[in-house]
C-alpha cells in the first residue's frame, strides 16, 4: 500500500494529464488532417497513422510534412488508431492532435472570464455537421467571446464539420465541456444569464439587452433545448418572423445572435 | 398569307400563353409533389405524370389527391414528361405546376411596385441547392419584399431546394426573371439602388441607409458576383467580420440582409 501522500500526488498527475488531452483537439481524415499540417499557424502535439496506411500519394504527403514540422508520429493497428479518432468510420487511418490556444475548458473560460459585457452561444444537441460547421464559422466572424462546445450529444469536429467551417475551426474560441448543463450550471453560478431560443418565447432577441455575461443556448434542429436546459434558463427569447414560418435553420440563428447590433 | 391584324392577335395569344406558362411553378419528385398537393393552400394547374409510373404507393396516393382536389392529370412518356420538369434524372416521373400568387415576374413586381421603402434580394448565380432553400427560409421569415430568383443561372426549385427552404418556397415572395442582369436592368431603370455583397467593401450593411427600392444582390459561392452585374450596381456593402474570416456562407448573408435592424 502507497502512503497517502503519494496516492494524492499519483491522482495529481492522472488529473493533469486528463486535462492535458482534453484541451487536445483531435481531428481525423486525411485530407482535414494534411490542410491542418499545411497551416503554419497551427501547433501539434501528435500524428497518428495506422500502421496498415500504405505511405503513399496523400500518406506520404502527410508523413513528410511532420517530418518536416518535427512532429511526433505515431503508429497503432486500427482499433487503436479508431479509439484516438472515435469515428472508425471516418478516419481514413489518420488523425492528429492539435494544441490550439483558443480551444479552452469552461472552467479555464470561467478563471479568466473578461470584464464587463461577454456573449456566449452553447450548443445543446446540435447534430447535423453542416450546421454546426456553419454556427462556427458565424461565430468566429461575428462578435461572440466564445462558443460552448460540449463533448456530449453535439456532432464531433469531423471532416465534415470542419470542411462546413471553412477551417475558421481553428481560430473561433471554442470552450469544452462534459455536457451542456455543467457548462450552463458552472456559469450560471458565477453571474452569468442564459437565454435560450425559443419561436414561442415573447421577447425579440433585437430588443433584450444583455448585460454581463450572456449565454445564448441553441437547441437540437428537430426538438428544441431540453427540458433541463430550460430548467437552467433565466430568459426565452425569439425572433421574430413573418409568413407565419415556424423556425429558422439553426446555423441561421446562432449568425443572428453573432451579428446582432 | 394572313392579314396583319390576324398575325398580331395570334402573336399576342401567344404571348399572353407564354406568360402565364412562365408564371407557373413547377416542382417535381414524387414526395414533394405529394406534400404540395396535401398543402389546401396550392393552388394548382396540372400534374404530369410519365405513363410508365406504376399506379401504386406513392403515385397512387399522388392520384388519388389529385382526383379529390379536381386537378387536370397528364400523362406522358418519360421523355415528354423529362422537358416539362427540366430535370430527367430527379423527377421520378411526377411533376406539378402550382399558381402563386406571390410568384411573379419582375415586369409584374415593377408596376406593382410598393409605396416607400422596400428591400429584396437578387441571387447571381447560386448553384448549391442547400443555400438556395435556406435563403429562402430567411426570406419568407424575414423583412424582404422579394427574391428575385433569375431562371438562368441559380439552381432550379428541386426537391432538396424545397426540402431545405422547409416548404417555406411556396409563401416567399418570388419574383422571376429571365437572367440577374434583365432584373437589375429593368429595376435600376425605375430608380431602384442596386447593392452588391462583397468582403472587400468598405461600407457595412449595418451602417447603409436604404432609401426606396433596394436590391441587395448576393454572388455565386466561390466567385462572388460577376463584373456584369458588378457594373450594374451603385454600392458595395460588406459584413465586417473578426478574427480574419474571408466571407461568410451565403444563407448567412441573406439572413443577416434579411433581419436587418
Amino acid at each position: 500500500m502507497k502512503p497517502a501522500a503519494e496516492h494524492t500526488q499519483d491522482s495529481e498527475q492522472y488529473k493533469k494529464k486528463q486535462r492535458f488531452f482534453k484541451s487536445l483537439l483531435t481531428i481525423y481524415g486525411r485530407k482535414p488532417v494534411l490542410e491542418a499540417l499545411q497551416n503554419p499557424q497551427l501547433r501539434f502535439f501528435k500524428l497518428h497513422l495506422a500502421d496498415s496506411n500504405k505511405p503513399q500519394g496523400i500518406i506520404a504527403e502527410i508523413i513528410a510534412i511532420a517530418e518536416q514540422r518535427g512532429i511526433e508520429i505515431q503508429y497503432h493497428d486500427k482499433k487503436a488508431l479508431s479509439r484516438i479518432s472515435k469515428n472508425a468510420k471516418q478516419d481514413q487511418g489518420v488523425a492528429a492532435d492539435i494544441q490550439l490556444k483558443q480551444y479552452i475548458s469552461v472552467e479555464e473560460f470561467i478563471s479568466n472570464k473578461p470584464q464587463g459585457n461577454c456573449s456566449l452561444i452553447a450548443l445543446d444537441r446540435i447534430t447535423n455537421p453542416q450546421n454546426l460547421g456553419m454556427i462556427i464559422r458565424s461565430v468566429c466572424a461575428g462578435y461572440i467571446d466564445g462558443l460552448i462546445l460540449p463533448q456530449k450529444g453535439c456532432a464531433a469536429l469531423s471532416p465534415l464539420v470542419i470542411k462546413a467551417s471553412t477551417g475558421t475551426v481553428f481560430k473561433t474560441p471554442l470552450i469544452y465541456s462534459d455536457s451542456i448543463e455543467q457548462a450552463l450550471e458552472l456559469l450560471s453560478n458565477t453571474g452569468a444569464t442564459i437565454c435560450t431560443l425559443s419561436s414561442h418565447a415573447s421577447t425579440s432577441l433585437f430588443d433584450y439587452q444583455a448585460k454581463g455575461t450572456t449565454v445564448y443556448v441553441l437547441g437540437n434542429e428537430t426538438e428544441g433545448v431540453s427540458p433541463a436546459v430550460q430548467a437552467l434558463s433565466q430568459h426565452q427569447l425569439c425572433i421574430p418572423m413573418n409568413n407565419e414560418v415556424e423556425s429558422l435553420n439553426v446555423a441561421i440563428t446562432a449568425a443572428l445572435i453573432a451579428f446582432k447590433h
